[in-house]
């Protein structure tokens, strides 16, 4: 389908976040043109007037684990450890195949009325969750998650090889859940797969004060350290959360090209702490933002996430002037894109994946207009998304979702899974 | 206008936020029942079949400056004196009367669409302000705001006189700017008025370290300890931001009853700093929550800012069990109307005021339904306000509004009026 933006304001996100007035044409899954507005013979299926309300990429989800969605404020006010030992590792145990499928659609729900158009998610059963993004229409990375526990590289490795075959809206990538859920001969045999298959590894990383200590005791290191020395990010990755890096795993991080996703809502909630964002945008490197699962957060809204990069910057520097609008702006589109390598998803340009969304500026939270890109990362909200847009299909739209079953027996089933689940 | 809600989750806040099925009727301005569902001959202009979604009061903003909408993303990326002193003081000597009236329904626009049900107002020209509440169909409880530079307290005396007599939509109550921008002779004439009117006084408290430091270089003591000093307090009142209170300054706001009124949002993004929500509420000391103005926020979305009280505590506490939602729920509720003299729109009850909204659970992020209250401070936004009425009319429903004037034409004049002004 075919289709034309017109009366547009275009923040392509090319040259940072700059707006010029223009239209935007949609070819099957991708964007044919971005520019001034022009005459034209092309036939289009469908022409959209947007009234002088903004197209931008979508954001970018990358670290979340959609399928926890069952757990949403069931197990709250506790710490990490507490939190995952205690409430959600015997809870997810009890997980069904088909349940992942079910919760992860719900989670896609959630991401494309926030304005998310892909996500990098860590999970179990990733083949189910790929299918489900399929199906959804969603874009999805997914990510391999060994444990002791669960999983195993040689799985991962099929995985690997199963679903980057697949439908482009699903691919994969090599990963970790953690170092202190993990054993050293598994990081061995992982870095040995991504070394063979050259390709990144992604994990939690220096996410709480206490996984750093407990590495330090075990390793003599800290994370990134440790990893660094077993090889895993030679051919580059990156870390969620990095709440508690050292100088020595900023300077990993800087010169590997390493991905820091940062989860503000998650370490709020869960107190685990503030990453130090100024200082890695002053340090150059790579940054991008997660909402982290629905069970720490709680809610998957990346107009939340957004502000809270920069509060909480500007909170621990005490400098209202850290983590500027721009640079957010950034680090959710093009930073997150190119965190999960969807390069062809990061901007708004003629060639590139039509994943966009139109942003509604006829909302009272966005009027007067003075800045826009400001204002959406200081006074954006989910409910100013009137368009969401994947691989040229539109998904979400004035409130409504286009996609392939009922939002109704979506909630439907994850409320049956949850009742059966936690009672 | 009688109205009857069916098949309703009532969250009355009387008990806390505890969840019943049941119904609720309104005759005219008032709650006529709350309760279990029950069978009546009494005729209704309107039933509401709320299926299964949440009954609750409206959320108060305790602390506000509504007509600033017009610099929202004007000046960001300040400190607070920076901010107060070049940017905004000079612009808003331009604002005329009907420039804050035009200015003051925006936000009111904002209020009812984040289920905000009324505001506590500190502005300048508060008859005007007083005047678009009634006109729009907002509570407003205004607030006098004498600097050095502006008003004066016989003119607070005036409006006090006035506005307390008009329609019940408005009220007023006498304030001052802050310690730093008035002179100890507009105090002591300002105590004075208050004492003979026995009526409680508000003003910014300790927003900022150096507000602090300067006060006790000139007086000697904390803001709090002078304004107790001068007999301020006698008749209770509060203050808002209360960032930096010390020991001292707690045990009087204890000791007084008074209101501290916390504003993460405009505390994060000048890089104010966090106030000690969980030491306040270990101590009893009565605690309410306001956007700030949208020049300083941006925006005036009360679940951020819920989230926001939660998230500061737990990560300046370091631990996750801070600020708990149900303490959240309650500040942003019964809180706030005690603060601002609503008594009678505090909770859902007979006799109340029919000042309620209605969250909707059927959206991605309500679901599945584990703890709705938690949810709520967790996850909700402004999204899942499916109706807000006040003084038992719907002002708000559905995305729609139903108000004096067209919506877009607010925008148009807001425009024109910012273009004017920051031109």
């Amino acid at each position: 389908m075919d289709i034309r933006f017109v009366n547009a304001r275009l923040m392509t996100m090319k040259d940072g976040p700059t707006i010029s007035e223009g239209e935007l044409w949609v070819s099957g899954n991708r964007i044919s043109y971005v520019g001034p507005s022009k005459s034209t013979k092309q036939q289009f299926d469908r022409t959209i007037d947007c009234h002088g309300n903004v197209l931008m990429p979508g954001f970018k989800n990358a670290h979340t684990h959609s399928a926890m969605t069952f757990l949403r404020s069931y197990a709250d006010d506790l710490n990490l450890h507490d939190w995952l030992y205690n409430a959600i590792f015997p809870l997810e145990a009890k997980l069904t195949k088909s349940d992942v499928y079910t919760l992860s659609k719900l989670a896609f729900a959630e991401y494309v009325a926030s304005g998310i158009t892909a996500d990098f998610d860590m999970y179990y059963y990733p083949e189910v969750t790929a299918q489900a993004s399929i199906d959804f229409g969603f874009r999805t990375v997914c990510l391999g998650t060994v444990t002791k526990m669960r999983s195993s590289v040689a799985e991962m490795v099929e995985s690997f090889k199963k679903i980057n075959q697949k439908d482009s809206l699903a691919s994969y990538r090599l990963g970790f859940h953690a170092e202190f859920t993990t054993s050293e001969e598994i990081l061995i045999e992982l870095s040995k797969a991504a070394n063979e298959l050259k390709t990144p590894i992604f994990t939690h990383t220096s996410e709480t004060e206490a996984e750093v200590k407990g590495c330090i005791e075990r390793h003599g290191c800290t994370p990134p350290v440790y990893f660094e020395k077993l090889g895993l990010y030679n051919y580059g990755g990156g870390g969620f959360h990095c709440v508690w890096l050292s100088e020595e795993d900023l300077q990993i991080f800087k010169k590997r090209g390493l991905w820091a996703v940062t989860c503000p809502a998650s370490n709020a909630k869960l107190a685990s702490g503030t990453a130090p964002i100024q200082k890695m945008i002053d340090m150059g490197i790579n940054l991008a933002i997660g909402t982290d699962g629905p069970a720490s957060n709680n809610s998957l809204d990346f107009f939340k996430e957004m502000y809270l990069v920069t509060a909480f910057q500007k909170l621990a520097t005490k400098d209202p002037q850290a983590a500027h609008p721009f640079d957010i702006l950034k680090m959710a589109t093009v930073g997150g894109a190119h965190a999960m390598g969807l390069d062809d998803a990061d901007i708004l340009a003629k060639g590139k994946l039509a994943d966009l969304i139109m942003i509604d500026l006829n909302k009272p939270n966005m009027q007067p207009i003075n800045n826009i890109p400001k204002n959406i990362v200081y006074a954006g909200m989910t409910s100013d998304v009137a368009l969401t847009m994947i691989n040229g299909k539109i998904l979400y739209e004035n409130g409504k979702f286009f996609v392939d079953e009922p939002i109704e027996e979506l909630y439907r089933k994850a409320n049956e899974i949850t009742q059966r689940i936690t009672k």
